[in-house]
């Protein structure tokens, strides 16, 4: 996959705590990588409840279509969440969708529930229909090997181009009652979520019914894994999943309003923003870190879509990488982006700096403050459009060589 | 400013026959660049008609919106295009704007005509304001120096990263009488032209009415220059030109759908697509010359948006500079573009190979067909989608580590 770690690398993964209600295994399956695990099964007791986003990709994998259809389908059992690496199983026939019905089957022969409330996600290359076999003979030896403890195993049996596991946790409280949030996600190179991002599943103790979960993911997923962007390319097996055991000890949740939710919220957004961070500190060739911040927009919307085009503009990025301040292309990119701006109300910063505002370089602002700034590891650029007070923030990284060798070189 | 000619470069700037009715002449005003021109002045005689399509990127540059205004002014003396490069005067404030009239002014008083009737254009750096005294110091020396025979030394003072000069001609009859079209165009980096390119100036000694040239602009267009794409990044100064001077010895025209034009637009597009394709291979730092075809789409737009969405890709262009047969990637761009698409009715050929089909990888397709046909200097992929009618082309390039190297390190 990739010897070189990431310099945004965290130091370390963080202590996920076990969550009761919830236990895991991971296998090496052997589907493509060798001397790894690519294999994960979690499971939630019986009366787990499950919200999930999914790709708005049109050419989605046979794990997408089967797991969207699963999300509505109640389980008479535990609530299981299959996920391999190696293969996406996407483009992949009829050979593909057999699989993942084969998948199913294997898993809840060996795990119980029924199959077709059974989460299952595969991500690595395109056109290559998952050997169902290989999962299914893993199955028997998991479900005796189940524990609440395997969070960082599971960050990384499911990584791909990834350089490092990816995982957050926080804690909150619900009528007095502590609950615990876990996630782990992966994510590195075609990255630019349109509803969710790569892989990334969420988990908590807390007692939710499924309205209030889904609710939940929908209203945070815009801020966290859709505000950020490594290449503009957005995948096609995407799947982000909020799963909640109820074993937690307070009043069940049946309003996404219930203001008994503001803490557990609070840390909700922050594990899905913890996680989101992390996948594109981790965008394939990284060397800097790219915060885009945009206001005066006529709308948040509008500030979104001019965020992305200044995030996802090759000539930006590159710029970026060579520690150019190139204010012009950052013009540029707010005029392509198609949404009302005007040039004689816009102002831009990076970093302290006012490079330019009123439609010119503004007069305090020299080459040398630009230039010193552009060595930092960590960038952010903040643009005033002047027209509103629509606001969005866009987070990315730079376009290196590194990411032209990875993606020329290896098939992912 | 590039050192390493493209691959793709055509064998030498070809033969263009002086017009009648314009004459030119180039000079080393030392805006930016030493020891080469940067400066050109076109002047077409009384009578001469010009059409014009700009950019549509919302940051236009001072000299794009004096010329869309110019556009409407008619000219009591001869018509004028004046072109730099070095500066594209681009969100230069006040300055930009008074260097644009004082360009004019400058040129009026040496050439004859009006100021407000000059098409004026600038392409380089933006966020720098023009010196216009450099230009209008040099008018008075080139006003002895017009001929009608510098169309070549015109493309090469235009020029910025590009590594040839390109031009193109071509010749038609209208009413049996002999006419010319000469067209020359600057562009290689910031290139997903939006209405028009960087800069191309095509000409004619025809004798047609401004509505006639617009419309005859207008329709072209999109098969031409809003057909190629480099880097998704959609310049500030994009400007297409079309004058005609009237000189040669027909009836005049004055309907675009006038049967006399038949063999003239034949000739026209043939100039434009001439050009646009010289612009995208010279894409900055291209080592492969690439061809996307789409049909089947829901309509013409439609595919043509699925041909923008897998031209721009970055993980597409990265796999093509790699010389991998990547076709997972190129149904992830096709998924991505927003636009009506099945997976089960796509079909997805590189070069004579049928890669895909009906959702999965083609039966009689082996690796090493892809891997044989990719490393062909030009790769043309078709992608059909099995919906309709709609059919379009878009022309690109490869995303490789020299354009890295051209835009992290020159500031343009």
């Amino acid at each position: 996959m990739n010897d070189m770690i990431s310099p945004f690398a965290p130091d370390g993964f963080p202590k996920l705590p076990p969550l009761r209600g919830f236990t895991m295994a991971t296998a090496e399956a052997g589907v493509k990588y060798r001397g790894r695990t690519d294999l994960w099964v979690l499971r939630g007791e019986p009366g787990t409840e499950v919200a999930g986003v999914y790709t708005q990709n049109r050419c989605p994998g046979a794990p997408v279509d089967w797991s969207r259809a699963a999300l509505t389908v109640a389980s008479n059992g535990p609530r299981l969440v299959v996920v391999n690496s190696g293969t996406a199983n996407v483009f992949s026939g009829q050979a593909g969708r057999d699989a993942v019905v084969a998948t199913a089957q294997g898993a809840a022969a060996a795990f119980g529930g029924n199959a077709e409330a059974i989460q299952i996600a595969s991500t690595g290359v395109i056109g290559v229909a998952l050997e169902a076999e290989k999962l299914v003979d893993q199955f028997g030896g998991m479900a005796t090997r189940m524990t609440p403890d395997g969070w960082e195993a599971a960050a990384r049996a499911i990584m791909t181009t990834d350089t490092y596991p990816k995982g957050a946790t926080a804690q909150a409280k619900i009528d007095g009652v502590p609950v615990t949030i876990n996630g782990i996600a992966k994510g590195s190179g075609m990255i630019a979520p349109d509803m969710a991002t790569m892989l990334a599943y969420v988990a908590t103790d807390a007692t939710l019914d499924q309205p209030v979960l889904q609710h939940l993911l929908n209203d945070l997923v815009g801020p966290t894994f859709n505000s950020v962007t490594v290449d503009s390319d957005t995948s096609t097996s995407d799947t982000l999943l909020f799963l909640a055991s109820g074993a937690a000890d307070h009043a069940p949740v049946s309003q996404a309003d219930d203001p008994r939710l503001a803490d557990f919220c609070r840390a909700l957004r922050a594990v899905m923003f913890d996680l989101s961070q992390q996948i594109v500190r981790d965008g394939e060739g990284i060397s800097k870190l790219v915060t885009i911040r945009v206001s005066g927009a006529v709308s948040d919307g509008s500030a979104y879509r001019v965020a992305k085009s200044v995030a996802d503009s090759p000539l930006v990025k590159t710029a970026i990488a060579g520690e150019d301040a190139n204010w012009g292309r950052i013009v540029m990119a707010v005029g392509k982006a198609g949404e009302p701006a005007e040039r004689d109300s816009l102002s831009i910063h990076i970093g302290p700096h006012c490079l330019a505002s009123q439609g010119q370089p503004d007069a305090d602002y020299v080459e040398e403050m630009g230039a010193t700034y552009m060595k930092e590891a960590e960038i952010e650029i903040a643009i005033d459009l002047g027209l509103g007070g629509g606001a969005a923030t866009v987070y990315t990284c730079d376009l290196t060589h590194r990411y032209i060798d990875i993606n020329a070189d290896y098939r992912s």
